[in-house]
């Protein structure tokens, strides 16, 4: 297949990347660097089906149409993919995550594109309060700009395949890990934790539960649906079962073998539009014969890993 | 109260508008007037706590901090409100229902205005499958570029009354009628029985089931909401029941005194994106005090006997 990804310099895309290129698809890559790092890429260049081209989805949506041209799919990944500073930019969202999918969306149309596939998440369930969470839960109200932005980027894919111009496939992924993780909270305690291994500041009291993932699992649920034959499908991903932040800080501080006190910024939501509870009813993909391979902690241990690996990232995004 | 009335000059803005002038309330409306009418303030303009502003709230965002300064609520109805029309400039829903909203609520926030009310509409539960359909129905997927556009909308509306800058309700309509309506299925059936009273083509095939309120009903709705303590609602507003295209027809041809042939297009939809049967759960507006107190045929029929009266609308919409 000829697959085009956004964002394929970021996390999730270039680890898609990769994978697409070992499966011997035709990959082109899109990306504006702003969040993605070229160096992400630098396996995927030896590949000669391969093609990075640098382009801004917001800001140059006139190139896309050429760009996804003879596509057999987009995988949308390209997003503003940071929840918790929403406020500091109250535009960006709009911006990156739901204009921009407008843009991807309007050109894969006029390209004819036959399939797009959507990186959502698990926050546009809000706080819901059916746990774990399926694909129709109650209708949410949501918490974050990020949240909002994703939701209603979600819509406008789901209007584009109820009109028979593309068929679409969303996944809503709860958090992340694993090699070429760049932000979110294992970085920053690996940050804290690297500058003084004998204090941590978590944010909120430490209870909320979240559910991670693995990025190959992400990965491998991509590309699973490539070949779907589903209209329009919403697609929860995640691991069975949560854990607490501060039993992901404890994770963390083993790995790197430090015993840090532990110090609460307190209330039960790290900031305005957290989560205090995640965990998603993936039995929808499940069923499809997708399921993940690794846990939790294991998440949680390999991007420590990674992490002390690559110590560039951890400055770079510093 | 001091209230901001954005589409202030539209169909349902300037109803609201008379009726908050008439309980004594201060009154700015903003309207662009693309799809307003000046003439619909001509009432209005006698009051001397009512001023007019024009003002395009996508191309003019700078402005609304300032307009809306020391109002007690802005209610946010200015919106591109045709569903059917959408896949003819498929980035005007975004334009004038997502990225205005974003910016209102912005400048609400900067203003420091502290309630927002919204007016959405039932398109956001796509086809559901639960009728009649109640605010908390399964997560729906779009059918519409307009249905994106006001639950992408509703979103952001709910992330900021999350962030604790506003308190924000959201009335999911279902179609509006009665004096001013300017556009959709009664006014482009009176227009083509007025021309020839012996023969009305209907989009579909007329057993789309439909649910319509007075435009009375829903003013009454929004007052009533004005001084809500809630952070964060969602209403629907309709009636109790629901009408065939095909009825209404009937009911518009025997107001206007004819007999036509009726003419199918054919189908269960009348176009992309139209929702076969629209019946809203209205038990928590009720709940609260609100009731509607006009029928549909009798909202179907006040709408005909209005544009007979007032055929410079019809005209002015051909």
């Amino acid at each position: 297949m000829h697959v085009v990804v956004t964002g394929g310099a970021g996390f999730v895309g270039s680890n898609l990347v990769d994978a697409l290129l070992a499966l011997g698809h035709r990959v082109v890559s899109i990306d504006n660097f702003t969040t993605g790092f070229d160096r992400h890429l630098d396996g995927a260049r030896r590949a000669t089906s391969f093609e990075s081209v640098r382009c801004d989805l917001f800001l140059e949506p006139d190139r896309l149409v050429e760009l996804f041209a003879g596509a057999d799919a987009v995988v949308h990944l390209a997003a503003n993919a940071d929840v918790r500073f929403g406020w500091d930019a109250p535009r960006r969202d709009l911006e990156q995550n739901v204009i921009v999918t407008h843009n991807v969306l309007e050109a894969v149309r006029c390209a004819e594109v036959p399939r797009v596939l959507f990186s959502s998440t698990g926050s546009v369930y809000g706080e819901t309060k059916v746990i774990p969470t399926p694909e129709d839960a109650p209708f949410p109200a949501q918490t974050s700009l990020y949240g909002a932005s994703k939701a209603a980027a979600e819509g406008y894919l789901a209007a584009y395949a109820e009109a028979g111009t593309v068929q679409a496939t969303v996944f809503r992924f709860v958090s992340v890990l694993g090699p070429r993780y760049s932000h979110g909270h294992v970085i920053d305690f690996v940050r804290q934790l690297t500058r003084d291994g004998g204090r941590l500041t978590i944010l909120g009291d430490g209870t909320q539960r979240k559910s991670y993932m693995h990025v190959s699992d992400c990965v491998a649920a991509v590309i699973g649906e490539l070949t779907s034959e589903e209209r329009f499908q919403v697609l929860n991903l995640g691991v069975d079962g949560y854990c607490t932040v501060t039993e992901s800080a404890k994770w963390i501080a083993a790995r790197l073998g430090v015993e840090p006190e532990l110090h609460f910024t307190g209330g039960d939501r790290g900031w305005i539009g957290d989560n205090p509870f995640i965990f998603l009813d993936t039995s929808a993909a499940r069923a499809r014969g997708w399921q993940p391979r690794h846990g939790i902690r294991d998440a949680v241990e390999s991007t420590v890993d990674y992490l002390l690996a690559n110590p560039w990232i951890v400055d770079a995004t510093a």
